[in-house]
């Protein structure tokens, strides 16, 4: 069982990455920081002639990294109560990457994973970020990932984190989880 | 009254736009199609020493060309249960216009405008695009926009959106109320 | 296909019974007023050594009702941002029927059904009354009844619901379904 | 501070009572247990001519036992993924109350109250809960109640909850904060 990061954020060492950092403490994983990338918004070609056009960017090296791993953390700040948009850009991107013939298994290989979502937000996450949490239950559902679980912390200012006990605990418990 | 259209799809002629299309007949509107605009992904930088950055991009033209209207149409396609990467990445940017100088008054001005959510997608929109509908409401919420409306279509391939009696009738609901 | 239509207001010619009527006009239909009925709140008995009791009430004349038809309109105006407690009361009882011998089928006989739900409220419904739609969208999922459609309409004064186009043209459109 | 704990849940030391016991433990609480009283379901007379009338049951006195408290708790199993019909019986209650003249400042009152949710699920009720997370929000928005907060546990058969750690973590968590 090997574990995949996909960090959201754009603001290094914040809050969801504290947060995150307590799930995985002592654990190898692969850390994949969408923000050190370029990543382009998807065009959608599902109905052109053409159909999707190669695209000169590093989403692909992204995919490489994520498909051998069973794990899978999106670890994302809530963004106007959503993902960021860095996160959203990288999803929507597998639209493509499930009628590559470079990657003809991919929803197969999705589908054989499990995946966490960690994300903090400063306004009412508990509340005002289900709506994200549904969203992630549709993405899992249609790719067959298995949804294993979230935690919603609370946080604004670097470090706000270490004060929402609630969040750290699950984190904690998540962590327990994957050493055993 | 005057009226903004911010297209988020990054096909032309889509589902969305056909449908948007209906509501917005025979009514000048200003559109823009944020895919012929280059925007950064938002760097927070809420937290830094140094604050946001300013940004060489094509966002505050688009802001400039948003804030003199009354309403704002938010037309989207569903993209993984969610506004497209696109869409999202603009708002995000919200966030340092909130923080810019040059746009001291930002929240006050989209505190006057009404808005419409657009939205077409193909796997059971009325059901799964309904957390969406629910983020735009905390983004309204936030600014203090009021959420007068919304239309979800229903429509993969294009022309799709043609057979979805109910979502053209609501948009035509939608221009009569415009005209008048 | 015949249609038995579930009704949970408690108010006589209520607007969700006159926008569902637009959905029923010229049609046979099994009309199910749960206010006219006796039906217990269900005594959870799953984990008792007895099992279930027996209950002295309507509410399994109301289940002989409903079997027998292809589609389920469930009719509620929505209370407090969900269905009647009413109507809620008629559905947490089907976890009684679930383990009743005497209808060991009504799992399997549920599934084959198609719904719909027609509910007004007063208060944003076409907001704030989504999460109740997600909860509809779970009880069919658990029961594996076809989710087919829903309309959210909006009034509170008797009448008010005439004012509601777009309601009214779902209403008719679910109509020209059923006939058709 | 003092807090009233109302149960929505029919059968004696389920999985959500054993869970609110942990957030009260040490603490006089007075304890409503709905499944005790006869309380009908809502006829509604806002609309009539004579109005509301009055209703020979036990919810009056219910009402009477909650308002002198500051912090309410409402405690409920998950029953098709909202509270149980003998809880939603009970708020939908509140719409006749608020028309009472013998209540004239229940509104006003139940204002400044602060509010929990305790709820236990045996299908994925972090997901499937989350509408009627969504829906107590609404219901205290509209009352002017501070909705501070809510845990959502995992458990079917007696003691089950036992093994979710996240849950009963936060509900010490609860308790730590009412002693203090």
């Amino acid at each position: 069982m090997t574990i995949a990061v996909i960090y959201g954020g754009t603001r290094p060492d914040g809050n969801t990455e504290t947060l995150t950092e307590q799930a995985i403490q002592g654990i190898k994983v692969e850390k994949i920081f969408l923000r050190d990338f370029h990543i382009q918004s998807i065009i959608d070609g599902r109905h052109t002639e053409e159909g999707f056009q190669a695209v000169d960017d590093d989403y692909n090296s992204i995919i490489d990294r994520v498909l051998p791993h069973d794990i899978l953390i999106f670890s994302t700040p809530i963004y106007w109560y959503s993902m960021s948009g860095t996160m959203k850009n990288f999803i929507d991107r597998w639209s493509q990457t499930l009628r590559d013939e470079k990657y003809a298994d991919f929803k197969k290989q999705m589908s054989q994973k499990k995946a966490f979502v960690i994300a903090v937000g400063g306004d009412d996450p508990t509340i005002k970020g289900l709506p994200m949490i549904q969203q992630f239950q549709h993405i899992f559902d249609f790719m067959g990932i298995s949804f294993e679980g979230y935690i919603l912390g609370e946080g604004n200012k670097p470090g706000d984190i270490l004060n929402d006990k609630n969040a750290l605990f699950a984190a904690n418990q998540l962590q327990k989880g994957f050493i055993n």
